[in-house]
């Protein structure tokens, strides 16, 4: 009885989910970079040096550049459905949690990848942590539309576009990340690619105009 | 006379409480996962080293993923308290830091539990951290019914369901940690299920509905 | 003339000023804690050591609790402040980032001072950061009135008690800093003392009644 | 067709943008900070050592309050930018996240030139870093205006002011930079002039009065 009533009260408040959301991306992604390192001033005693120190670096920075683009195309996937939520409950809530774990895991898995960026093992665990990004936000969606918590703006065709978006990503990464077997630089590269045709979506530039 | 008008100003705002809630756990919640080290370099030298260095590190994750459920039960339920105030005033103000201070401890008590996982002098500060967080909760409800802060959502029912709650949770937690006499793990396993009771609720989930 | 556009466009946002504010405080109220570590493993073979390790651990406890006190006061203030601006300027949102700089040094602050409690240059320089965040939440309120950005809320009876807050506290804690010619510890008594007594303001407890 | 779908659904909350990006900034600028280290304790052994210590951590500061000022002129930079809008599309909100990530670079480049000021190469990093800031500003504008996103507040008096505003600084910064072929020491003492120039632009304020 008791349970059941502090569950209602429980986790009503989007507006909060969002702000729990985006202070996690936000730290997720400023610490990415924290993991940079200025290299060691004993190593370096002129402009070439400092120079050929930093191209070593450089090969660090595919993998943070990759989670960068990773936490912001899941942060623009979440935000498109808690913009269709009319209500949370706390099922919901316990959702998003879910998912946001897996967004405060995602500075481990780029500093594993940095630091192994030719270990299959490591580029699974990393390919792993985007589909458990996925697997979440397919989850909150079905829970949504099943405990009718959508608004009205999520017509069947949103619905559709929402999932269909999850099932076709989490499939090119997937095959992205089994050419692992031929070589993990590969399987980043084609990772990346999906990335950037999200982020970029040229095809469709002329066609849509933005809804305002 | 000064001082009393100054008070009447302070902390009157929910909504910047909310705000700072959101970072500080927000912050605590990425920090958990900062003490996670990828393995050094030094050590792997192939596939299978790579996986028995992981394997290795394996153990030290399940108290991250504790403090995690941790730290998103008491964001529940700071969130249920904030949502049925109706205004706050300084004193209300001073406890909800005094509630973020034992947010803000959990990284480093979640570090010590990690580090010296069999030992029942962490356990029992990471239990007093969990306690401290409920009774700073405790303390907000009373305080805010007694300052006549609530609204008036809030009725004897609600105001019986948070208390309840609270009280159940710590006498469980309580409990738990008391078996750490018998084994550390044996506490920590029950203090888990308590928390992924809490999550998934299943018992009530067929009877309520969630209230949009 | 274009920079004169520019500036009237710049920082007019108040509700951004709070939100930036809120993440810088969040942030370094977290990242106090930070330096707080877990006892080396090395170092602990059985449970009296361990509770041996973290007595010696305990007196950093004191900085980091004192800071967090501090943080949480002068977010109180600006609160205060930001509650009565009608509208910001971009010189009083360059006022506040001004504030927010001295908020971000507190944990170096803070740990300088953990490490040389009984250093009376680390005492002046974390008395210096204090004097600092109540130098620009001074010129903060100066600024606001000159320039016509205070809420009519503000008459001169708030104005007055905002004022004479900033001028009492800092001459406590100037007071407090000046007898680390006694001891440091005398000096960090006494400004915690300052602060409980801010925060828990006992005597007017029974005469105030907080304003909805 | 899918794609097309989700992409209008995509990225059109600007108040999540402006969320996000306050948590970024926040975070970036406290993380600064975090560089500063105290002096180890095992070289302090006297008032005079201590001093001594800090005054050869001093230098250090400048880049860090360099970076402040930077952080803090860009995100006024974005919040002009913000006010004026009136929607966001997924174009918009990807060129945001690509201000976002080189604000959270900012850390880096700070570090590097804090560690190897007297280095050119470490300067220029340090510059591009603030060059990619002003390219992504003013990408935004330049997309908003063509996709008509601008709130008609922005007029053609706003528009030029806001670009002339990017154009010069980066000019100004360019040139600054450029001067490192001489010494890094005056570049640096420029671009630190350049920012307070902008913070306080002394000669506009008697003549501007702020808008409410």
């Amino acid at each position: 009885m008791i349970k059941t009533s502090y569950n209602q009260l429980a986790g009503q408040n989007l507006e909060r989910i969002s702000a729990i959301s985006d202070g996690i991306f936000a730290v997720a992604m400023t610490l990415l970079v924290l993991d940079l390192h200025a290299p060691a001033v004993s190593l370096v005693h002129s402009e070439g040096q400092l120079q050929q120190q930093l191209l070593m670096v450089a090969p660090r920075l595919l993998p943070y550049l990759m989670s960068f683009l990773t936490l912001g195309i899941f942060w623009n996937g979440q935000q498109v459905q808690l913009h269709h939520f009319e209500a949370s409950d706390r099922h919901l809530t316990w959702i998003h949690f879910g998912f946001l774990l897996f967004v405060s895991l995602m500075p481990f898995s780029t500093q594993l990848l940095a630091q192994f960026i030719c270990f299959r093992t490591a580029l699974l665990i990393y390919w792993f942590n985007i589909l458990m990004l996925g697997v979440w936000l397919l989850f909150s969606w079905k829970y949504a539309t099943k405990a009718k918590l959508l608004h009205k703006s999520a017509d069947a065709e949103v619905s559709k576009a929402v999932l269909n978006r999850i099932y076709v990503a989490q499939l090119l990464y997937a095959a992205s990340a089994t050419l692992c077997v031929v070589s993990t630089y590969l399987s980043i590269g084609l990772i990346v690619l999906i990335q950037l045709d999200y982020v970029f979506a040229p095809r469709f530039r002329s066609r849509t105009k933005p809804t305002k």
